[in-house]
């Protein structure tokens, strides 16, 4: 197989962890011989610096013109005081919108190994397995009016029947594949894009007899996301309260330093980003965690170029170095051996070439 | 003192607990030589079924001749057809905007001898002393418009000025009575109303020069309030993101059942409730847990009548009730003893008394 992936480094520790993941990304390629092509193009701060602009258009023409996207991350305190088009996020909020990445795919899935690492109890967190399904590209985050008013402020959340049946189909074809069962998060009780929501899920669970559904609102998901997540398997819910939840979900196995994203759009182009942000203030160190960004290259693999024993084969790697007992700084506990970033990514590799 | 207190059962174990939290307030009134005058009233599913109206006028008249409102719970699966004007949550939508409630104050503190209960690890929780100051009255809650469009829906966040001035200074000044620290939560990097509340915020902090203000963003919240909620003292955001953060922050000590709210407005008048809901399951057993119900009585003997040693006498009176290892079924852990509702009741008055 032959694929044009382009690479956007970003900020802080973005250019290490990505550079780390296209490593593994070229072992993997050579071991089931395939050959990725890699692009580098610049976003968020690194582009507002280079261009004036956190989404500069040599940088969508390159996305354009291959077939998935892996990004580090972007922003650091340089451009926190810019104005709000000339901020880093806005790169990230643009791309998915201009590409129409609706879905957003986010697994929580416990290490057994890291468990020490989490805040909650072993028991409560040892079994979880879910997948949030964040819709990315409407609700508040860009619905209009959004603006000051003569007293005050205004935003607003739209939703077109459209855009919520896209992903909830998506979610559905999700639960599927993974447990059955599908949780729809809404506010029905108080929000009428909710209500529309809630419709919506009805009308398609009529297509998938065989996923088991149910509805519960935002505020209760949020309690029973840590008194019980092994009892989610997919949860769909809106922009707004999907990037709530999932940085919720995200503390349940014990490092944000290890959670993958997708953000897709039914066909098989995608972006592939860690959960965790640019880290400014480890940057440059070598110590960055660079286990998000290598398992977003397995979700790539999986989700865009349908390389299931591939993206397999990376989260077996991973899995057993992190029971080797070797971590980067991040999720060193007393006793074990501290990594740099390069010298985990090694191992990461070994284990890779080593299976053959 | 004499004051008048309007009750508000409500449905399912809304009744038991508030009957319970009645016979703690008289108790404290005997000792400490208060008159409290209880008037009864609907609201909710009973109150649908007897006026085919969750908030009836007679209701709203009661509760404007009193001095503070005390709220059981409202809700239930016979309800959850009706259209949504004759829901039992509209009831309370509708009180809290009819007296202009607009802040709700939700302490949530760990009583050690309930860690066990709690998803998280005992040393993540165990000095949590928090209080979430929610908006109440405003954003997407109440804005227009609200409503189906063409192909699809539409909901408003709403904020004036002056509306975000007065919730912000209330959260300042509790602060101020508190550990000094004020962490402000909003999406400033999304949301134009966001960004409003931030700017008030930084303009308010000139007249507090004792109190350490920090800017948050609300996933980021999300995740910090379970990986390291000792951090938080108080923290003030709005109605959406407060019902979502104030359901997560209360699973941190361990049980919902123990959590007090109070819904104020800046005079002495205010409503004060549990933080759980009707639970119809357990309802018409007495096996319910009133002390969340008990503790909102705390909380309107402070906040409304200024009664501080009343309700820190109530609040010694649980704590300690709790430590001598009695637990309603919803608490109780191998080898201690279930209480029902109306027994660990009798625990809880027997403390005050003896303590004279
Ligand atoms: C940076 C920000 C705009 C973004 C979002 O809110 O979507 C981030 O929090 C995320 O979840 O990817
Ligand atoms: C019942 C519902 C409308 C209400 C709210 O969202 O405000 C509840 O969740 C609460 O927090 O009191």
């Amino acid at each position: 197989m032959e694929k044009k992936i382009t690479v956007l480094p970003g900020d802080g520790i973005g250019p290490e962890v990505v550079a780390s993941a296209v490593r593994v990304l070229q072992v993997i390629g050579k071991r089931f011989n395939h050959t990725f092509h890699l692009s580098y193009a610049t976003i968020g701060g690194a582009a507002i610096d280079q261009h004036n602009n956190p989404l500069p258009d040599e940088t969508i023409e390159l996305c354009a013109s291959g077939d998935a996207i892996l990004l580090g991350a972007v922003g650091g305190p340089k451009w926190d005081n810019n104005p709000p088009e000339l901020r880093p996020e806005k790169g990230l909020l643009r791309i998915r919108k201009h590409f129409d990445l609706f879905a957003n795919l986010r697994p929580v899935k416990a290490f057994p190994s890291l468990l020490d690492a989490s805040p909650l109890k072993r028991e409560v967190a040892e079994n979880v397995d879910l997948m949030i399904v964040r819709e990315l590209t409407g609700g508040v985050y860009f619905g209009e009016p959004r603006m000051r008013t003569e007293n005050g402020a205004i935003d607003t959340t739209v939703y077109s029947t459209a855009e919520i049946e896209r992903i909830v189909e998506n979610a559905f074809e999700l639960a599927r594949l993974r447990g059955g069962k599908l949780c729809s998060v809404d506010k029905a009780n108080v929000l009428e894009t909710s209500r529309l929501w809630r419709e919506v899920v009805e009308a398609k669970k009529k297509d998938y007899p065989d996923v088991q559904v149910e509805h519960n609102l935002v505020d209760s998901v949020a309690m029973k996301l840590i008194t019980n997540p092994s009892h989610y398997d997919v949860v769909v819910t809106e922009n707004m309260f999907g990037d709530i939840l999932s940085d919720e979900a995200s503390v349940i196995t014990g490092s944000l330093g290890v959670l993958p994203s997708a953000s897709i759009r039914g066909d098989n182009f995608g972006l592939y980003e860690p959960v965790h942000g640019s880290a400014p203030e480890l940057a440059g160190q070598g110590v960055a965690n660079p286990a998000a960004t290598i398992l977003s290259v397995a979700m790539m693999l999986q989700y865009s170029f349908g390389l299931k024993e591939e993206a397999a084969e990376i989260e077996r790697a991973v899995n057993s170095v992190f029971e080797d007992g070797y971590f980067t700084a991040d999720l060193t506990r007393d006793g074990a051996r501290t990594m740099t970033t390069n010298e985990w990514t090694d191992k990461v590799i070994n284990e890779i070439d080593t299976s053959f």
